[in-house]
């Protein structure tokens, strides 16, 4: 592939990115909905486990792999309803495989704030591993797993 | 526009933003003067308030819309004497609409500690949208409205 | 230089960051060997003291400048092995000064959690401020300064 096609793409698939961000945080599961693949699966079963402690602060949220967009909107527009979030990533390391394909690692820092139930806020630091396919011509986040180095919570 | 001049365009407001977040921590108000437009029109009313509880931690400083690139110079340097500033913007979402016009968003962690005052702490979360302008070969920031997500205040 | 080389330059040395602080992290030492430049110069002098109160977290362990590749991933591999580290880059501004030069200033969030020791935790925000060499075709830190706009540490 030749280096401006590299770049375009690692530009787009980090905006691809952001705008999932974007949408989480501002809760816009229309727009959200365009950013993962219809296969999409997501494995979030280490989110919220703190890998010192071994403490899972959602054990029911995080116990199985989420397959397929409509699923993982769904499971995301749930969720977002419990809690005002914000997800920062970082620190992207994007490599392009082939003109459709392409895989990535990102940093995350999110926190949650809960206005009701016994936890009031949840910190948490890891590591997003993900992969992305070019669909009729849009990157599309095909999977993503997340790792944690560390997780934190604040019980009311 | 081709390819190349999009995504230089896009690395080039990237810096400029990464300038003036810089530029804000560390106080250098001759350099942020080179990073506004001169009709710059920036919007911080909702910067201060928490969008869940409705509390204004600073309703005075926030008050009015601020115009020109004088003017915001000088407004920054007043409100920077009263604090140490950590500013970091992440997840960029730049589109390039002409070879002298973007818009942008991007997401902002900023916290403040005061030295003195009822308010020892300010750390906030939320987005900033804005527009682009280049000018005799230089990209600007011609317009800067922030919204939060989420906005802590530590009294003392 | 022809702007495609440049775009290029600053997403490599980007990704050469973001490894390193994945390394770090991660405490993966045998890669973030790859990162450094043979005679990389680290002066982390000011990487533990609060510039407002001139507070140091860590006297013995930032005396002293650090010189070359070596010497610098075993101070690493020994400091990792007493912390839990988070290292998120912000803010790049990369400028290429030749085809195998550059240099460049990050923002940075950093916390450390510490299981043993009078420090539970210390959460730093600052500046690198950094130089690039490009060797055998492959983006190297050739050398590296921290400053500190903030540094909050915890107490047991």
């Amino acid at each position: 592939m030749d280096e401006l096609t590299r770049l375009a793409a690692i530009e787009d698939i980090k905006q691809l990115k952001h705008r999932y961000f974007r949408c989480v945080d501002m809760k816009d599961w229309d727009l959200i909905d365009t950013v993962f693949h219809d296969d999409f699966v997501g494995d979030f079963r280490g989110s919220a486990t703190d890998p010192v402690t071994g403490f899972n602060a959602a054990p029911d949220a995080t116990s199985e792999v989420i397959y397929g967009r409509e699923a993982t909107v769904e499971s995301f527009r749930a969720a977002g309803a419990t809690f005002t979030s914000v997800h920062h990533g970082h620190n992207p390391e994007i490599t392009i495989t082939s003109p459709t394909s392409a895989h990535g690692i990102w940093a995350l820092f999110d926190t949650l704030r809960f206005p009701e139930g016994n936890m009031a806020e949840f910190q948490a630091y890891g590591h997003y591993h993900e992969t992305y396919e070019k669909v009729d011509g849009a990157w599309k986040i095909k999977s993503s797993r997340l790792t944690r180095l560390r997780v934190d919570t604040f019980m009311r």
